[in-house]
């Protein structure tokens, strides 16, 4: 095998109350991209459909994660990188994730399969980093892993897998904004207060239990952010209202998708996810905002094989 | 059914990452109670054995419970209270939460349980309320559930049941020397940095997941607080000291228990949680303070009926 075709998921991270450790992976929300052996050494990135970014390898994230990988590799070949991004960079869905976990994820299959998902996020952080200026995995886990994931820690890295209940169903509404990294971090408070932590790690921890027992009312009663979505929802346009229209609509929880802008809301069964969608695209209807919206299934594979 | 002699045990409460909201119970550590119906209406405390503690039934945890519980019934009787305390108050091991867990439980049996164990607790935490000027359940809970909790809120009051690994026993040495509890509190910072905050959550996210997969390497490295134990272990002399001489003797983890100056740590096996014994004995064998040590098997019954 020569060449090979994947579809690399778009992911919700930090899921309210998870921020920076936890994230989910969506079904059919994703870029494709095709990685194919080439005789001439190097890591070459020959198409970019969809979005207007570099092509030169170490200025793009998904050249940067293969360009990691490739120096631990002892081989007279070299990667040619196709990508066809559907997700659009700064979403809040993990656009760079999508593309940084395409590439390790395809050489390392059209390669035999030498390194292990934990060691492909580890080179996928180094394409990450390129994006949002910092070493975080909250969205490559899911898109790797597939299902939801709990980042533990990063120095070393490890990655928990959580259950994930059968009838989970995201809707995400992407309004399209943009909110700068730089203004998303600078919003956040140095220290919390210790209260607050307290509320958020109850609520993780009630999460994790409910994922485990498949207890849709706790996760519905746990999916609460008392830290980062008093500050960041500000960034967001009729962020407080959506919410409240999705958890009208039936959603168990509505919370930012990543640093934002899109909302992410989780609910039981996809009847309730669709009305949901409706409920949230009635709000945005209302302004002149331009939006995307989608209605996945949690994605327990991650990245994956396609024809 | 008459009478009711039951034991009710000691726990731990925070349990390193789980900060206010996580316990355990003990197996075979904690205090007898004896409860019976009488003709004459209301509470009545008749025996404490063991520590001078209040007899009167408005200045005694125990006996406040019960008057929130009796508060509640429409009965033309009345209850005595024997107690039998085993666990000396201001030990950081639950002991006026076995006290107010004891008589409300003791009280729901002989009436036929008209009360569920998350009802009993809200009865119990008026009494802690008493010994600990807040309202909190993190002792309650695993005394009367067993096994490991998560209170996921106090209003309302939320308890979860998380799963305790088959081999899993505590070491608890307890230095007899006395904190003030206004001092625990003092000592603590009202706001905590957020990246410390996150290594925490990710950390306690980390525990529930380790218990419901009984994932002892998990659990070893979940077991961890940066934002409290920093600034409590100065309280407890010999803590550094004691924890490394646990963790060289295999403990999967050491912290304080509850608000100290006990010291709790996990291990797998029996053997490990012995070893983990005598190493702690050591260190503070060389001091001059008294100390207990109990090793006990992670309780998954809670308070019980005893003959």
């Amino acid at each position: 095998m020569n060449e090979i075709r994947l579809f690399s998921p778009a992911t919700v991270a930090n899921v309210s109350c998870g921020f920076d450790v936890m994230g989910f992976c969506l079904d059919n929300v994703g870029d494709e991209m095709v990685i194919r052996k080439i005789d001439k050494k190097g890591i070459f990135i020959s198409t970019i459909e969809g979005f207007d970014l570099p092509k030169e390898a170490e200025l793009n994230v998904a050249g940067v994660s293969a360009l990691a990988m490739y120096e631990n590799l002892d081989v007279d070949f070299g990667f040619e990188i196709e990508i066809y991004k559907n997700i659009k960079p700064g979403s809040g869905i993990g656009s760079s994730a999508a593309s940084a976990v395409g590439s390790v994820f395809g050489m390392n299959e059209l390669i035999g399969r030498p390194f292990d998902k934990t060691q492909l996020t580890e080179f996928a952080i180094k394409g990450e980093a390129l994006a949002s200026k910092c070493e975080h995995a909250d969205n490559l886990a899911p898109a790797l892993f597939g299902g939801f994931t709990l980042v533990k820690s990063i120095s070393p890295l490890q990655i928990l897998e959580i259950p994930s209940p059968d009838d989970l169903y995201a809707t995400i509404i992407h309004p399209q904004i943009e909110i700068k990294t730089s203004e998303s971090r600078a919003i956040l408070p140095k220290e919390v207060p210790l209260n607050n932590a307290i509320i958020q790690w109850a609520n993780l921890g009630s999460l994790v239990h409910a994922l485990h027992t498949s207890d849709y009312n706790l996760i519905k009663s746990a999916l609460t952010d008392v830290v980062v979505e008093p500050y960041r929802s500000q960034l967001i346009p009729l962020f407080t209202e959506v919410k409240q229209a999705s958890l009208n609509a039936g959603a168990l929880g509505a919370g930012i998708s990543g640093s934002g802008p899109s909302i992410f809301t989780l609910s039981k069964g996809l009847e309730n996810a669709n009305k949901v969608k409706d409920a949230m695209q009635e709000v945005y209807a209302s302004s002149s905002i331009n939006f995307d919206i989608h209605v996945s299934k949690i994605n327990t594979k991650g990245v994956k094989i396609i024809n």
